[in-house]
């Protein structure tokens, strides 16, 4: 049996017209939604939230994401085969880098332009959704076995993005919200293992130029208390212990974070 | 294997007990939410959310839609075929038009009201929660085969609903908004093909005193500029590129619209 | 086919990382949202979650419930059978009694300690999302059929919880609120049976001190206007007619209700 992710910006009521298209094409597939509640042509945090995701999914699974403000204009489709032979995985999504952390995560990546209309919707193409008129069947096709060789050419120009380096200025490591989750914790892209190479669990650093403990877990402060700490993706969260960071700290997406171990 | 499709304005958690109910009977069904997130009994937008899906979906689907106001009283319950012999899809849900637009959509319709109790839960039926009691074990047992004739009697005496007529007043187009989704694209009951007779793309039109651009696509515009174009659905919608049309023309369910071409 | 279902806290993103390590470990198993957004750290109400929904899923459904504010810390994790012989289902989740309720509803229970670190995520425990690395892996191999004593040893010292009980005061039912639903309903501990040895349908009480009637279901009243029944979860209901009593009444999870007979 295999699988299909989904990540969209697109709410409510389009992901199924989504999932129609692939069970009328592979009826045993198993689909899984990641997340439909991107910010609205959010890309970067797309791109995180397939990022942070893909590693924990089997073999063989294939990820639809669609954030696509240029739908229907020039911009290409992507669909992607990346990892070790034997345990790739394959992502499907428009040519606006949302594919690529995640792929460049799992290893080796080839990437094809999409131009095949065999593996698209057979009754048409609309101009303002390619997620089910393209991208699902496409996916679809690939679940069942398709090599991905038939979806069209290997292209190597692809639209790169990453989530910046982090820099060491003085005292402070430098760095950026990646994404706020949905209960307001902000996560940041400073590795947890470059935090650990500066500070230990249990001692105390300065968030924007507000002290915070830097410990293992949320219970291990007061309720509504600030913290810092490594999150379940691996990078540098700042949290509140049954509170939002994103209020307290009024930080979102792309906001810059100056960390200072103390 | 078989498909399940839920439309409810029930919002969290019950459709899960709707779930735990059909794959109690049929435990390899692949159950694809709609939406459950209609406005509470919004029939007309419910009606439109499965009107604009059902077509997306392969034969032998089951649609199970409940948006309820009259649960408990003496609204009948039914279940419906639709479509061309073959490739049929079903319907089930209370009767106050909410299955009618979607069904006529696939062509010819049968109409059964739902009386026996066989196919309903064993355990009781509440005088508050069809969806759980009724509604979700006939679709359930649709979906394993047990034939629609077994629901009970076949009617003619439905509720009807239409999204009405569009109408040409002059050098007005007036039509009427049907959906709000979850982006603010506001869709009006307007087909494409009637505007198309009117206006090329890359024209503008005059939506309810505001000049507009009619273009094929949302990244035609700049951002938070408004546009008119033919949505995914296949009726005249008016936008905002990566923002909301709902908000910035105040326009909601069942407000008219006035299309004029210049 | 087995069934898994998901009760947690999480909103979005997080439950798709249980459902990537659920499917890597059983691909065939049903994966079923309870909800995910039950209100951060709301034990009380995720428990009253999984209490209401567990006995319309069917024999050997695996429940993994996840609202955890003590995660990494000390608190143990629990694996929990509950019900007939052969009839059995399953509950994995913290310690802090999420499990309790819905595995006594279900009748006999045996609890078990989580300690096999071979059931739980291989590629290492991490101190904030066990949700994903201990209790979805412990879930997807129960539904394999894993049996409950390889989890750990069998325990009795877990941490309890009930809705607690309702008590007659004179002219008075006192309860109080054990759930506002996404409906704005407020649900009570007062069970259905108890109400109707008082009055019968079609009679007047007075919640909180305002008069409602107290009948079989929602569309009984005019719209906006208020009611008393016993919703579909067999419990004291405070509703109003597509409206919301949460906000009418001003009632909330924990607050008292006072029902008297008039």
């Amino acid at each position: 049996m295999s699988i299909i992710s989904l990540t969209t910006d697109f709410g409510d009521l389009y992901p199924a017209a989504m999932k129609a298209v692939i069970l009328g094409i592979n009826p045993e597939v198993q689909i899984v939604d990641i997340t439909h509640s991107i910010r609205q042509a959010g890309i970067r945090e797309g791109a995180f939230a397939l990022y942070s995701l893909a590693p924990y999914f089997p073999a063989k699974t294939v990820h639809v994401a669609v954030v696509d403000p240029g739908v229907g204009t020039s911009r290409r489709a992507l669909a992607v085969k990346a990892g070790a032979a034997g345990s790739e995985q394959f992502f499907v999504g428009p040519d606006n880098g949302l594919l690529i952390p995640a792929a460049r995560r799992l290893g080796e990546m080839d990437v094809y332009e999409i131009t095949n209309r065999d593996l698209m919707l057979k009754s048409g193409i609309s101009a303002t959704f390619h997620g089910r008129d393209i991208f699902a069947p496409v996916g679809a096709n690939l679940s069942k076995g398709v090599p991905i060789e038939e979806a069209g050419q290997k292209v190597s120009d692809f639209v790169d993005l990453d989530f910046e380096n982090f820099g060491v200025d003085g005292p402070f490591l430098m760095g950026k919200v990646v994404f706020a989750d949905s209960f307001g914790n902000v996560i940041t892209n400073i590795p947890g293992d470059a935090i650990l190479q500066f500070c230990t669990f249990g001692s105390k650093v300065d968030v924007n130029g507000r002290n915070v403990p830097f410990v293992q877990t949320y219970g291990l402060v007061g309720q509504n208390e600030p913290l810092a700490l490594i999150g379940s993706h691996g990078f540098l969260e700042i949290a509140v212990n049954q509170g939002s960071a994103e209020m307290q700290f009024g930080l979102k997406g792309g906001d810059p974070v100056a960390i200072k171990i103390l």
